[in-house]
C-alpha cells in the first residue's frame, strides 16, 4: 500500500473515543502532518460523536462498519484491552494497517490468535503502541547502548509511577496494562528476550484499591544476564513518574521527565511532576503517530510489531504466575517467526 | 482568509534554503498537520533544488514569483535578515500572510515601514519568528508571572550562548540577530516596554572573529522598573545554551534546556548540551509553525505581530548606540498603533 | 566515665593504620574537638609510624599494650574485618569505650560472642562505624520518614557501586563488608528488622576478579512489608555512587552524592562524582567521630550498638546463604537484649 | 608565636555574642580541634553569659579586657560591622591574632588606619572571615579557574540572596555587609582587582525596610576586563540563596548550595534551599576556624587578610557612590603594600 504517489492524507479511523483514543485522534488530526480522522467508533455514541466533531470526522455505529469502510485507509485501536485482539483481527481481514495501543492482547492465546493472523495474511499490518520507544530520553539510551559507550548492560532499574490507578484496576492489570511497557522497554533497549520473571509483593498502599497489590517489584531475567527490577507503584499520589536507568560495566544512563523549569519559593527549589502520562509522554505519542503515519506514506515498514506485543504479553503472563504463587516463572517465546526477523 | 471550509492544507512558499529555511520547510512538511510546502525560493539554484525536493514542492525563480503565485496562500520568509523588510512588504502587497524569521529588520526605519504598509493594509498580516514564545520552559515562565505566582518581578537573568559565530558575525548582529530573541522574550514575559538599555564590554574571547565583541552584557530597564541582565555570548565553544531565570519577589523561576537523560562515567554525572538551536528550540519551532498554521485555517489572530518585531528592533537599535558610546540609551516607542492593541 | 569534668582531651588510641585507620586518625587529630590521638598499632611497623607522625601519637607494639595502657581512654578498632571481635573483647576486658569500624564480625558468631561480652560487662561501651547514620542526606531522610511525612514507607531503592575493588574481595564480602551498611541503613531509616533476603547473579562484570559476583541484586523484606532492592557493583569503574531512594504513600526522597558545582564544556554539563568513600562521606565520618568523642565527654549513651552491628551481620550471613541456594533465606533476629532497647 | 610545641589547644576570645558570634564560638568549642574558648564579651550581659556557659568560658567585663587577658592566646571579632576596626587595632596593639568577621570596617579610613597598624606592628596577625574561601563550591571553582580549564575568565555571574533584612538595614550595608562577600569572592577567584563599578537600582521590593533599596545590580569591572554581575536581594523571602557562575572562554563552572535529598509530592521534585547563612555555609566556617587554629599552632600565615579587607572595603566605597550618584564609579587600589605580598 502506498499513499505516497499523490500526496494524499493517510485517512485514519478512530476506534475507542475514551481518554487515549480522544489524545491519539485529536494529535492525528491538529499535530500529525499527512494525517486526517475520517471515523470515530465506541460505544459511547456521545463520546464518539464529541471526538468526532473536534476532528472533524464522522462516527461509525460498529467498529466493523468503520474497519471496512472505504474511505479508511488505516485504523487506530484504542478500546478495552480484552477487545484488542478481535479489533487487530477485523483489520487484518480487512487488510488494512492497524495501530493497536498496548497490550495486544490480555492473554497469550489472543496474542498468538493475532500473530498467526497476521502470519496467513503474509505481510506486516500491525504496529504496537508503545511510544516510549519514541521518548527523546529512551530514546538516548538506546544510542548509547548500541554504542557501546556503557560496555556490556548488566543492570535495568526502572520505576513507574502514577498518581492513582482506576477503581477497578487489579493486579493482573498492573502487570499486563502498566508493567508491559516494562517489558517491551527492556526487550527493545537491550535487544534480547526476557526468559524469567519473579514477582515481591510486600505491604500494598491503603491507597490501592481493593483487588490490588501496589506497589509490586518485578525481577526480570534476560537471556544474557541481564537483572531488571520494576517497581510498580500506580497508587503513588504525587504523579506520574517513570524512569529508568542502565547500568553497564563502563558507565550507566538514566533518563526520566526532563524537567523544563526551576522555581523557588518558600525554603524549596523545584521542578515539576507530570500529572499523567498524557503530560509526561504527550511528545513520544505525536511522534509515534508521525512515524506510523510517514512509515504508510512510504510503504516502509518499521516500529514494534505484533510479536513486539506478543513478547510482552508472554512475560506479562508469565509474572501474573509468578505473582500468584510466589515462584520463579519462566518465559519460553522460541524464534520469533520470519515475517519478524 | 480561511481554510478552514472545505478542510484544505495551507500551501506554503518559503523564502529562503539556507539552515533555517531548510529547517522550516522540512518541519512544515512533515511534522505540521495542515500544511504543505508547495514552492521554493532561494538565490541558489541548487539549495533550493534540495529544499524543494526533500519537501515535494516546486522551486520558483524569484521570491515576487513565489509571492503571487496562486497556489502560495501564505509566505514563509528565512532569507537573510537585511531582506526581511522588502520580502514581508512583497507579502502584505500581494495580501498574503507571512510568517518573518526575527529579526522583522536590521533598522528602525526597515521595521517602521513593514509595519506602517501593513497598517495602511488595514489588517494583521504578519507574524514574527518569536519561537522562545512556544517552548515549554518559557511558557510556563509566562504562566507562572501571569498567575501572580512571583509577586512582582523585579529582575531578569538571561545567558544567549552558541559555540561560534558565523566568521562574519559583527558586534551589530550579536545586538539585532542574537538578543533580539532576550527583547522580545522580556516585552512577553513582562507585558511591558524596555525604555533603556546599556552595553558592557569587557575582555573579549580569542575566538571571537575580527569585528565582533563577544561576550558582551546588556542591561536593560522596563516601564515598571524591572532591570534586565543579558549575557550573550556567541563563541562560547560548548554548546548552544540558553536561559532565563525570572526573580519576583514571591519567587523565581529559571527555564533551560531540559535534561532529558543523565549519564556518568570516569568521575561525572552530565547531561548533554545542545549543539545549535535546531537541537534547543527544534520543539518549539515546529510548534510556532503548527499554531501558525492553525491560526491561518482557522482565520484567527494570534501570535508575535510587526509591532513585536518593530520594539526588539528599537531595542536592538538602542543597544548599538549604548555600545558605541559606552551611554545609557533611552528607547521611546510611543504606543502601539490601533492595530497591534 | 566521664571525661567532662576537667575539659581534658580524650585519649584515642587507634588500632589498624590502613586507609581507613590513617584516615580515621588524622581526622580525630586535625578536626575533631577534644580529641588527641595517643597511640597507634599496625603490625606493620612503618605503617604505624607513618600515623603516629602525622598524628604526634606514639606506636604500641601490640594491640593488647595499646588498649591496656593508662593514657588510652579509648579506642577506634580499624584493622581488618576478620579480627574485629578479638580486639572489641579485648577493649571490653579493659573496660574501654571501643568505636569499631563496620562489620562487627564476618561471622554470627563473633558477633554474637562480642555482645555477650557486652551483656556481661553491664554497659554500652561498643559503637559501630555505621557513618551514614552522620551523613546528612541520610539524617533528612530518617527525619522526613519519623515526621510520617512520606506516610508508609512501602519499597527502598538503594544503590551502592565502587569504581573498583581490591583483588581479592570475594562475593561473600561484597555482602559482609559492603551491603552491610544497606543492612543497617534500612533498619535505622525505617526503625524495624529484616526478615527474610533473597540474592539475585546475573550477568557479573568481566572486570570484576575472580571469585566476586558483581554486580548482585539483594532483596531484603522488613517486618512490616517493606521491600528493599539494593544493587551491588564495586567495580563499576566511574565512582563511588550511593544513593537511596525512600518511597512511602504519600511521597519519596531521594538521597545521594550533593553536588557542589557544574561545569560545562563541549556539549554536556556536569557534576563530579566522588573517587572513593572517603571523599563520598569525610563529613559523615568526621561528624561520626566528633559525635563519639561528645558523647564519651558527656558520658552518654548513643549511636549505633553491637547489637545494630549483630543485626547487620545476622543479614550478611543470610544473604550469603541465599546467593549459595538461589533461595530466599529467613532472617530471625529475636528481640534486643535489653542493654539494647 | 607558636602553640604547637606542646600540643596545647589555642585558647580563643570571643567579641561578640550575637547570632554570629555565638555561632562561631560554639563551633569553636564543639567542632574545631585544637581550640578551646576561654573567655566572651558582649555589651550584653545576658548574651555573653549564655554563650559563655555553652562553651565554658568565663565571660569578660569589656573588650579591652578580654584583649588583654594573659590566657586568651587569640581574638574573634563578630561585634557589630561599625565596631571592627576598634577592636582589631586592640589587638594588634596587645600583638594578639585576630580573625575579623567581615567587613574590616565601614569606611576605607578604618580599613586603612587597622592596615598601617599591622604594617608598623611588622606582622600579620590579623585574618578577615570570608568563609567563602572555604566553601568547596567556591574552593572547586578557584581550581578550576587557576588550572586554566576555563580558558581566560570573561564574566563572572553572582547570585546573593536573604529571606529578609535586618529591619535597619540600609542600602550601605547592601553594600558594605552583603556585598563584601562577593567582592572577595571576585577578587580571590581571579587573582586580580575590581577597578570600577556601577549599581543600578529598579524597582525596589515592597517587603524591604524603608531605607533599603532591594534588590540591587552591581556591575564590577577587574583589571584584566572581566566583567562581574551581582544581583543582591536580601528580601528574597524564599531562603538565603548563594550562587556564583564563573564563564570563561573554554567553559564554565556554577557554584550554589549542594542538594543533598530531593522530595516528591503533589507534583513536584524538589530539594531544600538553607533558611540562612548558617545552614549555607556552615561547613566552610567550621573550615574557616580549623584552618585559622591549625596556622595559629603551626605559625603559618596563611588567609584573607586585612589588606583583602581593605580591598573589599575600597569596592563597596565605590559602589555606595556609584548608587548615589548613578554614575561608573573607579577603584584605584594601588599595588598592595609589602606585607600584603
Amino acid at each position: 500500500m502506498t499513499f505516497n504517489g499523490d500526496g494524499r492524507n493517510v485517512r485514519v479511523g478512530v476506534i475507542g473515543a475514551g481518554n487515549i483514543g480522544a489524545d491519539h485522534a485529536t494529535t492525528l488530526a491538529r499535530e500529525v502532518a499527512g494525517a486526517e480522522v475520517v471515523a470515530v467508533f465506541d460505544p459511547d455514541p456521545a463520546r464518539a460523536a464529541a471526538v468526532a466533531e473536534a476532528t472533524q470526522a464522522r462516527t461509525s455505529a460498529r467498529a466493523e462498519e468503520l474497519i471496512s469502510a472505504p474511505d479508511v485507509d488505516s485504523v487506530l485501536v484504542a478500546s478495552p484491552d480484552e477487545t484488542h485482539p478481535a479489533m487487530v483481527l477485523a483489520c487484518i481481514a480487512a487488510g488494512k494497517p492497524v495501530l493497536c495501543e498496548k497490550p495486544l492482547a490480555t492473554s497469550l492465546a489472543g496474542a498468538t490468535e493475532v500473530m498467526e493472523a497476521e502470519i496467513a495474511h503474509g505481510a506486516r499490518l500491525v504496529r504496537l503502541g508503545f511510544m516510549r520507544r519514541y521518548d527523546p530520553g529512551y530514546r538516548a539510551a538506546k544510542e548509547v547502548i548500541a554504542a557501546g559507550e556503557l560496555g556490556q548492560v548488566v543492570v535495568l532499574h526502572c520505576v513507574h509511577r502514577g498518581k492513582a490507578s482506576a477503581p477497578h484496576y487489579t493486579t493482573a492489570m498492573l502487570l499486563s496494562n502498566s508493567a508491559v511497557h516494562e517489558f517491551d522497554v527492556t526487550r527493545w533497549l537491550l535487544g534480547e528476550e526476557i526468559v524469567a520473571a519473579s514477582v515481591v509483593a510486600g505491604r500494598s498502599s491503603p491507597y490501592a484499591p481493593v483487588g490490588l497489590h501496589d506497589p509490586l517489584i518485578v525481577l526480570l531475567e534476560t537471556s544474557s544476564g541481564v537483572v531488571v527490577d520494576i517497581e510498580l507503584f500506580c497508587n503513588c499520589r504525587y504523579g506520574y513518574d517513570v524512569r529508568c536507568e542502565v547500568v553497564g560495566t563502563d558507565g550507566t544512563i538514566c533518563c526520566g521527565e526532563p524537567a523544563s523549569t526551576f522555581r523557588t519559593a518558600t525554603g524549596w527549589r523545584r521542578s515539576s511532576i507530570a500529572d499523567d502520562w498524557r503530560a509526561r509522554f504527550h511528545e513520544a505519542y505525536r511522534a509515534e503517530l508521525q512515524d506510523w503515519v510517514e512509515s504508510l506514506r512510504r510503504d516502509e515498514q518499521r516500529g514494534p510489531t505484533a510479536w513486539d506485543g506478543y513478547a510482552a504479553t508472554a512475560v506479562a503472563e508469565a509474572c501474573v504466575a509468578a505473582a500468584a504463587d510466589g515462584a520463579r516463572a519462566k518465559v519460553e517465546l522460541g524464534a520469533p517467526p520470519s515475517l519478524y526477523r
